[in-house]
């Protein structure tokens, strides 16, 4: 937990803070990068390693750091230590501000060896198109969700906060575009199961503003965008999962804001495959986020130089630079 | 002007366009590679490169390309061959619909050429900040205005029409944020001259949207942000022209649309200096703009494949990769 000698050129007073009407006062920044970053990572990083990122991540002032996954080791190999993991972050638990520390769990053996653990929240995962769901899952759309329902069922028994992933929320690279309209009917079957807050993924991030307003408009209003009467789920149980693939994500952050999420996934240093490769996911980076945030004067609680420096950090040991913008200009990173 | 041998990767159908409330049906793009992006390239790229990279652009539907500009050529090497450069481009003048070519002159001697060869519009340049304009120009604010008014002045006599471009509008790397009174002042001087449209300059790329819409109110309205009278300056005559340093440039374009700006500056493939250096420009890529416009339902007239195959092209001659987001998407370009 030493410094990284990485030096930070944020220059003074910068960004300068402009509110910018009808955005909220507070954005809770969901970091995904110990989880979602991690898990393309070919070479295995150790787990003293992943518990010191995500104590940096916690002392830079981040609030929901979701730690690992409990799937079957032979699925995502290097996530396979989360038995040893989650013991090694029990300090943050008692912290104040609290340090919510959620973990993904695909059914519901995962999610029994996740409260043996002690964890008080889990993300269960679904898809919004037959083809990722056959791809990803091996599953059709409704056999991902039938496998998730009692997972949220027992979750929510235990008192354990639980988030639905929605993938392919926008775009599918089988499919194209997808249908708002589809897309709303799964995410509604997702909340209706339980679920305490819906990340809405972009997971090609071939979503441009506009479509983001769509789709929210459809969820949070009382009809669908066919005309029938729906229920509406609240916008304070939504979040959004950006990719950068296209460089779209954060003008797709600030209209989720206009529409009132106040939830943003973000995973610190851009970390999830590398955006140039095609093995990509291109997560949003969180420094850029933050970066627009504190612009925008909405609070995040983050130290940006903390964070930036905990990216440069976690760059060195896997041995390559941090696709951030944000990250690559505070730190003069070369490549 | 045969094939790049780039294949595109564009999902059928994507990006999904999705039109937003309050957005222009339009947007007329100001590409600048061509001169902003090359003129920091140390390794001379040769004249007959540049035209075939002009001609490429216009055939991808770009519809103003700034092409070079007429300084003493001491001061940057590689565009010394504005004189050579302009009579292979004479081709695109008389083309339907109209391919507009403007160079950047700094004096009178400048304009004297480029008037010589026929050139249809000029751009000038000044500073919002005093450190910008010694360090660039080597003059006061003050007297960096006093040596574009003649050219202004002579330009606007040849029936020629004139860019302003406006540096450090939002933050400074000597002086941090730059008060919008200040901007707003020095903007207000340059439009007066005479100018047919200010270009904004986020130089540095640190502004942020909220930062973005507070300077367009201060120059549309009728005040200061002091409170003073002011001639206000109508939002069709201002252009914007963002650098992505800190991954802000997208999400500050969608702001400034929201205000009614209908011109954007941005530089094919991300030209302009490698963004991951210290010499970074940035300049926002102007495929990662089409593909933000074209999925909002905004027309651009450009062919977004046909642009980045030029991109991969124009990077192939550099000898390094498009830091462009949505090249490296489409085109699976590695690294």
């Amino acid at each position: 937990m030493t410094g990284t000698g990485a030096s930070s050129a944020l220059p003074a007073g910068l960004p300068m803070a402009v509110p910018q009407e009808g955005l909220p006062e507070r954005v809770r920044i969901h970091e995904v990068g110990a989880r979602d970053g991690l898990q393309n990572e070919k070479a295995t990083v150790p787990t003293k390693i992943k518990a010191e990122f995500v104590h940096r991540l916690a002392d830079a002032g981040l609030s929901t750091i979701e730690a690992t996954s409990f799937v079957h080791p032979g699925w995502v190999p290097q996530l396979a230590d989360a038995d040893e993991l989650m013991p090694m972050l029990s300090g943050l638990a008692g912290r104040d501000p609290e340090v919510r520390l959620p973990v993904l769990v695909p059914n519901v053996r995962g999610l029994g060896r996740a409260l043996d653990l002690g964890v008080r929240e889990v993300a269960v995962f679904a898809s919004a198109t037959e083809s990722f769901a056959r791809a990803n899952l091996n599953r059709t759309v409704d056999e991902a969700l039938a496998m998730s329902e009692p997972v949220v069922t027992r979750a929510k028994e235990a008192g354990v906060r639980v988030r639905g992933y929605l993938s392919m929320c926008f775009g599918d690279p089988w499919e194209g575009p997808v249908p708002i309209a589809q897309v709303a009917a799964v995410a509604r079957r997702l909340y209706a199961m339980g679920c305490d807050e819906l990340s809405l993924g972009d997971t090609i991030g071939v979503a441009t503003p506009g479509h983001v307003t769509a789709l929210l408009d459809a969820l949070t209003g009382g009809r669908t965008p066919d005309g029938a009467d729906a229920t509406p789920v609240p916008v304070e149980h939504l979040a959004v999962h950006f990719h950068d693939t296209y460089g779209q994500a954060l003008a797709n952050t600030l209209a989720a804001l206009r529409c009132g999420v106040t939830v943003v996934d973000a995973s610190a240093g851009g970390l999830g495959g590398c955006p140039y490769a095609k093995s990509a996911t291109g997560n949003l980076a969180t420094e850029d986020l933050v970066w627009m945030l504190h612009g925008l004067g909405v609070r995040t609680g983050v130290d940006l130089d903390r964070l930036s420096a905990t990216s440069v950090w976690m760059a060195e040991q896997l041995g390559r630079p941090s696709p951030s913008r944000t990250v690559r200009a505070l730190t003069h990173q070369e490549q």
